[in-house]
């Protein structure tokens, strides 16, 4: 049997106790999480997401191009969100982490396709479990 | 105070009670998902993961690009997965689910990046919780 196959019979579980038909579309609250694809770094446990709260977009390293833009163009102009949050974290494979997140922030700051700048980076500590604002003191 | 300053507080809470500082860098189930990152489609609660077992990759439609490939192609040549799992979603905003995981697929399929092939493509039916294999009856 492979992992698909495994994860499937949780899906399965999960649909059983389902008890969440009635969720709008849009993120009930109004924001969108960027963040590292990494396995330490779950948006839903660390920030207490649950389903119907946020949006939320991942990829390698936590990087904001083009493609994110996109997705947050669409998370703001179609479906209401008006944060962002971003989330690098700390032993991370790719760039450091604060050219990672400068550049981010950067990104979304100039484009015209982000009405909404309200954006705040963090570095989620895999060590400690901590998140940390991006230039705040440990 | 901001949604942003009101998760944060949720932050606090679960580096509170952190025990997961071990984990290594590499998925432990050796999966990654792709996912649209639509607010009522929670890939933790759906497939039952946890941090350390699967990379998360997603964006507005769960659409593979230049982008996704290259998170995929660094999720299994650097970090060793060897499924990846596509989940696209009833009453999604995007194009027309059967297509976007046609496209999805086959971009995976012909990429020279990606040397594991293993993809298997899901609808998660937002109405009733369940995953639906792409092309299964229902």
């Amino acid at each position: 049997m492979s992992v698909t196959d495994e994860l499937l019979r949780n899906a399965e579980s999960y649909a059983a106790s389902f008890d969440k038909s009635d969720l709008p579309s849009g993120p009930g609250k109004k924001v969108a999480v960027v963040a590292c694809m990494d396995t330490r770094l779950s948006p839903y446990a660390i920030l207490g997401l649950s389903e119907g709260d946020a949006h939320v977009i991942r990829n390698a390293g936590g990087v904001v191009t083009d493609e994110e833009i996109r997705s947050l163009a669409i998370s703001q102009h179609l479906l209401g969100t008006e944060e962002i949050i971003l989330i690098h974290h700390t032993r991370c494979g790719m760039l450091s982490f604060t050219d990672d997140e400068f550049a981010a922030r950067l990104r979304i700051e100039a484009s015209p396709f982000i009405p909404r700048k309200n954006v705040r980076g963090f570095v989620y500590e895999v060590e400690t479990g901590r998140l940390r604002a991006v230039g705040a003191a440990a």
